[in-house]
């Protein structure tokens, strides 16, 4: 394999980075009126400030000659023309494919058919059942959270009921709350073949007999969305079939038909369209290879400057928007699994770090949890922010409460607070901090902010010369767990003694 | 102050174990079926296993060593004993007294009380609609969705619908799907002043006398739990009152009246009583001075090692088990709030790490998600797993799947798996992991379980002299924010910067 691309490492700059990195001010030094309006990028449908990052005009300076000598603008233009980006699995990476706006391409008629169907759908039934795991759910359950309420002021929503866990446990609790009738039931696995789905669904369909529903009226009360060709490929036996392709990963099906089918079920067509069109904006606004004009380009070297060069190991995402409260997840496993690598492109073991922790949750009930430890703790983590100028609910004072405690929060992360008299209570402050803003919750912005974190991604991909779209540790576990069903012959000693350990019939508790 | 106390990195073992951390072998090459039984503790309703941690025979000697050199079991005992180990607030930690099964002391006639009001309630009432943060949330709300299925096999539950953020979405969202009839509100609230809980209340006001509930009428549907003589201590307004001591922190007052009164009155005293019994259990059972057979003190020594020792910044927490989801979120504010700090029992700066950042999620949800990173990704975290050895549910095939994907991960992250021809698939294990397996999950199990992480983290307070139960920092944002009030003249220039970016009012984005 011609082995063309190269990493931020392997670049002219990175000696300099690392002497910049060695001898940074501490960032209440660097902050001001005129670089907090200054570093502030305008970007669709938000923006995004990064005053409160430990960088200054000469690390970004060299960010941008970074950004021109590893292509990062023409690599990402090469993903959009199609190619195999994708290298282990030798694919392309069709993702942004599904919301373009020009592309007239194979997604344009797959989305009309879902349209139809979701008309359909929404007169037909009252509710959704959703069975799904990984990104068949955290993706389209962190969007429904999101839109519920601004959907619900000018449509009816169909409450999305999702289970996704092995636990029998949580397709029961949920249908504990639920009847079969006029309940629609959506499966979505791009292989056909997920456990935890596969034994969801053997489960409702016994808890479905039970109630003297037949296998094929559930199945004709059933949409399918997978992979053409695959086992659950089936029209005769499913009241319809809805296709995502191979080249798009789980983790970015949010904008095919995996989000595509769930979420205009649940809040029309029309919704669904507008979060495709903010997508599309962020999309082409990422093409742009002015780095302080391009927001997830910016957002993916200050996460690698945090990660690689400042030693932060973690990266804290807290939004300012109780609506967004599941976009951490979706995010954690869009970032975990994309950029959880120890390899380059081309195979070969790389030596520096890779994607961070990522973790938070929502403010301001953060505050009154991790907060402590993000002021006062040992200062490993990154921190990022998620606010809207504008609530989505008519004006409310505790609306204005929460964003002055959000610009508070931002304060104390940068600037810290002084008591040398009171060591108890002093807060170094110098915490990496950024600060993404929606003009208010729509789809649109839904889209943008969805579609900044994926550019993101896969920007620092290509910085760190890794691929962002395959996932080849999932496998391990499989394989080990397999050898514990009854029919295999068991090979791995350690296995089946732990194993032995937790089995109930064991005595040894 | 007479400083008696010292941590691990003043003892006379300190650095041998630097030593021993440098020259540890890959765990692969120390785990044998020998080490799996062996490296096992039975504890009250749960076991914990350490045989995947990267620790040797040598390194627990030097933890019992340094157990004794440092009095961990002395100090806990002057904890139960009611001296003021609180040191820089000066009052003594009183959590483990609310569940004491053989002192009769001032809980004993609190819980008669919520004992005899929630056999009221439960009769009068169909709902709870429960305001509070922090402390008076999260704990609640993980061991409401705990034991949420186990109560409903015996008894009627009041469903609990839980608001906390400041964002108005919470409060609305909750009450767009109930109504204020049949409804018992719980006002949750240590200081009575907290701004959440105080804007949530007034919001709720609102909307009850839009529909023609008076506010005294909505009073007297409201209990309270809050500090003796606080703002919220009236017995003439609220249907009832309940304190919560002062020298119960928020974190640690799930046992208190914060999480007895709600969970009494969703579930029946009789399962929140069992709940105390298990906690009262686990905390009798790490008394032992002998590390190999006390499993929280096991679990504090082999934390600090992975964080100050191997240098592991984070540790993932994943329980097998659907209903334990939201203890991921009650432990991250346990551990961070309480051991995110950077100075020492009497206020000195000190120089080694702290709590790591605790993250996680639900397996096997999280195997579709960050597992990835866990694998293949550079090894930056320890791992605590925690299972559940018997489902709560009549037998059925997932329970077992799901053992076996627990076993499966466990032995992928301990011994990883070699891919010479192959980079792409290599792991290489060694991933610092542990597991704690419940018997079943019941509410002693769960009392257990809280009580294991409560004696953990208090032990790694000790351990790294710490104060455990401050929270020195979150006075910060919260003086910051009072800045924003128009009333006050705002004096940092920062802050006010921040804030006029994100005014909804202001034309930047």
């Amino acid at each position: 394999m011609d082995k063309q691309y190269r990493s931020v490492s392997e670049s002219s700059v990175y000696a300099e980075l690392r002497r910049d990195a060695a001898s940074l001010p501490h960032v209440s030094q660097l902050i001001s009126k005129d670089r907090i309006q200054g570093y502030h990028v305008c970007a669709p449908h938000l923006s995004y400030s990064y005053s409160g990052a430990r960088v200054t005009d000469a690390v970004l300076d060299l960010f941008q000659d970074a950004t021109d000598e590893l292509d990062l603008i023409g690599q990402y233009q090469r993903i959009l023309a199609g190619e195999k980006m994708n290298f282990t699995e030798n694919r392309s990476v069709q993702h942004h494919r599904t919301r373009s706006q020009t592309d007239a391409g194979w997604y344009g008629e797959e989305l009309d058919r879902i349209a139809a169907f979701s008309k359909e759908v929404r007169l037909r039934y009252k509710r959704i059942l959703h069975i799904g795991i990984g990104g068949s759910d955290l993706g389209p359950r962190a969007v429904y959270e999101a839109l519920r309420r601004y959907a619900s002021a000018t449509t009816d929503v169909l409450p999305i009921y999702f289970v996704s866990n092995l636990d029998p446990d949580d397709l029961l609790s949920v249908m504990s709350t639920m009847s079969f009738t006029d309940t629609l039931v959506i499966l979505a696995s791009k292989s056909g073949t997920t456990l935890e789905t596969t034994m969801n669904w053997k489960l409702l369909v016994e808890l479905a007999q039970h109630q003297g529903i037949s296998v094929s009226d559930l199945e004709k009360s059933t949409v399918v969305v997978t992979s053409k060709g695959g086992v659950l490929d089936d029209h005769n036996r499913y009241l319809n079939i809805f296709y995502i392709d191979d080249a798009i990963g789980g983790r970015y099906s949010l904008t095919s038909a995996i989000g595509g089918v769930v979420l205009s079920c649940a809040f029309g067509d029309d919704i669904f369209k507008r979060f495709l069109v903010g997508a599309a904006h962020m999309d082409d606004h990422a093409l742009n290879s002015k780095l302080s004009a391009n927001a997830p380009l910016l957002n993916a070297w200050i996460g690698v400057w945090e990660r690689q060069f400042l030693g932060l190991t973690a990266k804290a995402v807290v939004p300012y928007v109780h609506a967004l409260s599941l976009v951490v997840s979706h995010l954690q496993q869009l970032d975990c699994e994309s950029n959880g690598k120890s390899v380059n492109r081309y195979g070969d073991k790389i030596n520096w770090p890779t994607g961070p922790v990522v973790w938070g949750g929502v403010g301001s009930i953060s505050q009154h949890s991790f907060f402590q430890w993000l002021h006062q703790g040992v200062n490993d983590s990154a921190i990022q922010l998620i606010g809207s100028r504008a609530s989505q609910l008519p004006y409310l004072p505790s609306h204005t409460a929460l964003n002055c405690n959000l610009a508070a929060q931002f304060t104390a992360f940068v600037c810290g607070d002084s008591h040398p008299d009171n060591q108890q209570k002093q807060c170094d402050g110098n915490r990496s901090t950024t600060l993404v803003m929606l003009e208010t919750l729509s789809p649109e912005s839904c889209g943008a902010l969805i579609s900044f974190y994926e550019n993101t991604i896969m920007f620092q991909g290509f910085i760190w010369n890794i691929n962002s779209f395959d996932q080849e540790a999932v496998q391990l576990g499989k394989q080990l767990a397999a050898q514990l069903d009854t029919t295999s012959p068991q090979t791995n000693p350690i296995l089946s003694a732990i194993y032995d350990m937790i089995n109930p019939s064991n005595s040894l508790i």
